[in-house]
């Protein structure tokens, strides 16, 4: 790209996201200055969205935009974080500005919905990638690590997974609408909308330092994000295979069994996997109402390492535990 | 990648750079904790790194690591600010264990070097791209903005830019050893170390805290980028050819004109050009002796816009003012 084009894809992220007074300076100088609240810790993670792994050129860049900040909202969501400042490193084969465009609408329609401010970022010239760092606040003592979970804890997640990976079979061809099958046109539209335009749990997640013992983002798939959570607190995890949440849209095209298999195997949902201490759970379902924040139970920690899902009782057999982003999924 | 390879990768950065106290929770968590300290600003970098462009295959992976982490350490000196925690986002086709460890390596001895603590970080599959996301901090009030500068003010650079264009010219076999006419295989160590380990001027940034009024990292070309430090500053910049500090052995190369070229408009030096108030200066070069600070007097910012190159008192033409990354050298 020539030097003209740099100073185009500046232009499109002049005013991308929130404006926030903490910003002392922003985008224009060699780094961000930013203001840290008083007694608060910083929050930080960075995460990378590839082109042929993530996503594919053809979807709508106001997705690729919301996606690239969504996985890093859901991580400091899963901290029971408040986030504040991304930076964006974008790299580009070409300065397309409707594409431009989108992407930085995408980007910013969620960011200032979340009182995010971009300060500041690197583009560059070559294959196509996307490195967003979130930055948020989470007040002292850290709360909901991973490794916070004690066996006999209720684990819990959020949404409905399974939903993100059943859009994106629509979009690859793999899932069509058959109206008589009951895959009707709204299924379809709800299930693409789940995967390009994913909600990440932020206002969840800080209500949930209340109650939770620790918490995970579920991004690359439930039962291994799940199995995460147990092993770094030193415990196993036991999944009951009947309260899977599946949404009544992944049922209607999947089956009832392929998309409870989806709703643990499934990536990049951005729903938060957390643990309740039993003394805790009833006093969360009061203050929280699970019909208005949208949470289930699904199993409980144990003593014993491992993750397995109990269907009747009974330990069922999984071969994957884990979902490798979309590389299968995307390169099919 | 698979599984396995993520985790093989993760494992060659647990401990990788600096250990830091005011790290709460660094890798392995969703998101890394850090406690800021009271009283200062929280300084921000990301920059990228992509094959082809700014590094190619066959280049020393201790290189890459170490030039991935001093882009932003420049950054950050550029602002004065100490650096402290960084996260890595690394894109790679495959997971070579021995292209890994170089990596890892040339990155945590710059690290270390600096205090700087790998706090977290993601690991992809796709076109070879990095891009790393450097923190730190600075007391208030803000100095040494881009936009500081005053007509009147003397502006210096740091050490002698060019080198690491000539380094790479060398990597590309466009400059080759030739004893006979003084290109001795020293010359071509000294800037091929130039070009793979360049050396960000952290220390130099701090304490020109006390001096300077302006600062940007030279890493696009000393011209183009003393162009936009005085056009942030409302002002235009006069460099004098005859001050340019080309090195000796650039000059043994590339002889005296061409090695002025290469000052002005090579890129990636890391070096720092800075603006300091005439009254400044005397207590400048008192209290940080350029002998043992390596920097040199090259201009002035005046009131009429633009960047221009006076010799023998008379404009010099320059096409070219910027530097577009490596592009065109390394593909060339």
């Amino acid at each position: 790209m020539s030097l003209g084009e740099f100073q185009l894809i500046d232009r499109f992220f002049r005013n991308c996201g929130a404006q926030r007074t903490d910003v002392a300076v922003g985008i224009g100088d060699d780094a961000a200055l930013l203001d840290c609240p008083p007694d608060m810790q910083l929050v930080a993670a960075i995460d990378t969205m590839v082109l042929g792994n993530h996503f594919l050129a053809h979807f709508p860049a106001e997705s690729i935009g919301h996606r690239a900040l969504a996985v890093n909202l859901s991580d400091l969501a899963a901290m029971g974080a408040k986030p504040a400042w991304a930076l964006l490193a974008l790299t580009l084969t070409k300065a397309d500005p409707v594409w431009l465009d989108g992407f930085a609408r995408g980007f910013s329609a969620l960011a200032r919905k979340h009182d995010v401010a971009l300060v500041g970022g690197d583009t560059t010239s070559g294959a196509f990638c996307i490195s967003v760092q979130l930055s948020g606040h989470a007040p002292r003592p850290a709360k909901m690590l991973r490794s916070g979970g004690k066996p006999g804890d209720v684990v819990f997640v959020s949404g409905t997974p399974g939903d993100s990976t059943g859009g994106l079979a629509f979009e690859l061809g793999k899932f069509t609408v058959n109206p008589p099958a009951g895959v009707t046109e709204d299924v379809a539209a709800y299930l693409r909308q789940r995967f390009h335009f994913p909600t990440p749990r932020v206002e969840l997640g800080l209500r949930l330092r209340d109650y939770a013992s620790a918490c995970i983002d579920v991004s690359d798939g439930l039962l291994g994000d799940a199995g995460k959570l147990a092993q770094a607190s030193g415990c196993g995890v036991s999944l009951a295979w009947e309260q899977l949440p599946a949404s009544s849209q992944l049922v209607a095209v999947a089956g009832e069994t392929r998309a409870r298999e989806m709703v643990l195997t499934g990536g990049e949902d951005y729903e938060l996997c957390f643990t309740v201490p039993p003394q805790n759970v009833e006093r969360m379902m009061r203050e929280l109402p699970d019909a208005m924040w949208g949470y289930t139970a699904i199993g409980v920690l144990g003593a014993a390492p491992g993750a397995l899902v109990t269907r009747g009782g009974t330990v069922m057999d999984f071969s994957h535990s884990g979902f490798d982003h979309f590389a299968g999924a995307c390169k099919a």
